[in-house]
């Protein structure tokens, strides 16, 4: 056969395999019959009939998509509605609204880090994030993970503008940033906090408004904050939310906003309509940490070793990756969906099951969860 | 009033204004009563009713959004439907979608441009494939606009795994790649080709199959072509389209894959209904390229100095970065939406007016287009 510029690929391909570190799509029905600890659908909202309207009124009214950037034809007032009441409920003087998380990471990281000026980010801090900070013109550092200290060493080293960038919860342990921390040494360094509030927002805060406002920090001139509609709010779609300089500047400077489709006006009305049944259910955050936590407390009865939950993620180590690919199939086969965790997806090399709270898994279901769980254990 | 660490973007706030650079948003109500010629809605499929219908009964079936990455919970049924109808349709044996085309891009280039490999990149590429080049591991080598000859060269200085990368259709002035010749000079240097079909889906190819399938390449080994769903398509999405081993490693390796909630139901809906009324109506891609034609020499006629069309996408030179505003401006106060592309969003720094055309437009708003544009030209 002749070569081929994609021969390498195949050799890759080996490593993995041997390495048991291949991934496959595994395409799922609409009714699994699986009870699903495996999504990010934490309030249990991306099925509700409010949510699903939402999206169907959007694409009837405003079409299949939004025809354009956001600068030409791509905004909406359905767009602008969003905005206005994500940057309400969050505490935010202004909110912007992107295809997805991931480009509201880029948007946020790569707008405000210039040339000349400092990233500090957390060595645990997600893909998005990271190759935000690999793609701005400023110079990133990285810090341990979770650690104000060493953020403050890092600032007190450089001259000119600066911003810290965290996960408020990380995407892998569900361990939360210490943001009061990094607040105070930012503050003290006159540099700029930038938080990802993915896992946060729907989970913590008052009413599930987010970590910023749990921590005091909503609607503060030197704090940006990203979210995602694709979590709790059962959409698709990201923001940014800040002073209205900040997203102003974001509008001229940030290329996933200037060079992207806006948002499809289906997922913008789902998201829609997901905060306002948050707004009007706030009980659904607190009921989605009381599982997590229930679901940490009953595992680490039954001696797993995991991670107690600071939101809805529950972590629990696996002694290998091949370990970890058949418990969680394992657990499959015994009706849970878990998400599992590899190399490369892991910071520290360590597989996990992955396993996620909603606000409407029952006490039973919970039970079961963790029975097979057990079950099903190295 | 105390300093702010962003106050840095007041500064350059300021210089956008002196420049007249300045971009807001303008959120549209549902119908604005303006002709539109800046979207990018090139077959008229965005507000189809199978295209909404599509959206709607996505929404109702599967959720407001996929729950998790597509290796986790993010794969439905119905993304691996039009992943395989998509795949088909423009001849390629495996499709792989993402949750924009930016994403399929920085997807593509990223994971086919490993450590010590080479990209070739056009000049003239969109942002989302040079953030791509920025975040590959790969040395980028940047070569003179539509130039396979300087391909050529850059090829043949280099050792081990090389690709060329290049929009099919530029976005700025919509002329077209010279894809036959790029490649026969990647298949003389044994280098992959991508080639990023944003613009020619829908427009280019027998019915629409894309420029890949215009210029024999469709299905070929060491070709990958990205797409987005979010113009022709009418919907919001992107994908990567090529051989089942490229597929595969971008399951493994793409960030923007791995670590990216999977596109909503209803952007798949929407693309999958769009894609069906292409393949039942091809006459819908030559309708758009007569468009196009039109609207080029209706505007040469009356002595602008328009760009001759590759595809959908008609560009108009305009003096400075102020007389294109206030030409656009007074178009649309005429009733008559156009794209006005300035700097940073422009190569070679000329502002212009950029016009879609679109397959439903008619003769007399055509026609009527001119007008609008001629009266109004500085
Ligand atoms: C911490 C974190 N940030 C950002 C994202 C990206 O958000 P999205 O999936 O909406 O692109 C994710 C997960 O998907 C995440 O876990
Ligand atoms: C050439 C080109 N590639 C990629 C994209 C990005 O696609 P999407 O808007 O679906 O992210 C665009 C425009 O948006 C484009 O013009």
């Amino acid at each position: 056969m002749a070569s081929s510029p994609f021969d390498w690929i195949d050799e890759q391909a080996r490593q993995r395999e041997r390495a048991g570190l291949v991934r496959t799509l595994r395409p799922r029905p609409a009714e699994s019959g699986l009870l699903d600890l495996a999504g990010n659908d934490y309030l249990g909202l991306t099925r509700h009939p409010e949510v699903t309207a939402g999206a169907a009124d959007a694409a009837r009214r405003w079409g299949g998509g939004a025809t354009g950037s956001r600068l030409v034809t791509g905004s909406t007032e359905l767009h602008a509605e969003l905005e206005h009441e994500l940057a309400a409920f969050c505490g935010f003087e202004a909110a912007l609204v992107l295809s997805s998380g991931y480009a509201a990471n880029l948007a946020a990281v790569t707008a405000l880090a210039p040339h000349g000026s400092l990233v500090v980010s957390d060595a645990g801090n997600h893909a998005s994030l990271i190759d935000g900070c690999r793609l701005a013109r400023g110079t990133t550092q990285v810090v341990p993970h979770r650690d104000p200290d060493a953020v403050r060493k890092a600032l007190a080293a450089h001259e000119g503008p600066a911003v810290v960038v965290t996960d408020s919860v990380f995407s892998v342990d569900g361990d939360a940033a210490p943001l009061r921390g990094l607040a105070a040494v930012c503050r003290q360094a006159g540099a700029g906090l930038v938080v990802d509030d993915a896992h946060g927002l729907g989970v913590l805060g008052a009413g599930g408004r987010g970590a910023a406002r749990a921590a005091g920090l909503a609607g503060s001139a030197d704090t940006v904050v990203t979210v995602t509609l694709s979590k709790s709010l059962g959409s698709q779609g990201g923001a940014v939310l800040g002073p209205a300089r900040v997203v102003d500047h974001l509008v001229n400077a940030a290329r996933t906003l200037i060079f992207d489709t806006g948002l499809a006006p289906a997922a913008a009305g789902a998201a829609l309509a997901a905060l306002r049944v948050l707004r009007r259910e706030p009980e659904r955050s607190a009921r989605v940490r009381a599982v997590a936590s229930e679901l940490h407390e009953l595992l680490t009865d039954e001696g797993h070793s995991a991670v107690r939950p600071d939101a809805a993620v529950v972590s629990v180590r696996a002694p290998s990756p091949e370990a970890a690919v058949r418990w969680a199939a394992d657990c499959r086969a015994a009706g849970l969906a878990v998400g599992c965790f590899r190399p490369p997806s892991v910071p520290d090399g360590v597989s996990r099951l992955r396993l996620t709270a909603r606000a409407d898994l029952t006490g039973a279901q919970i039970a079961d969860a963790v029975h097979v769980i057990s079950r099903t254990a190295p």
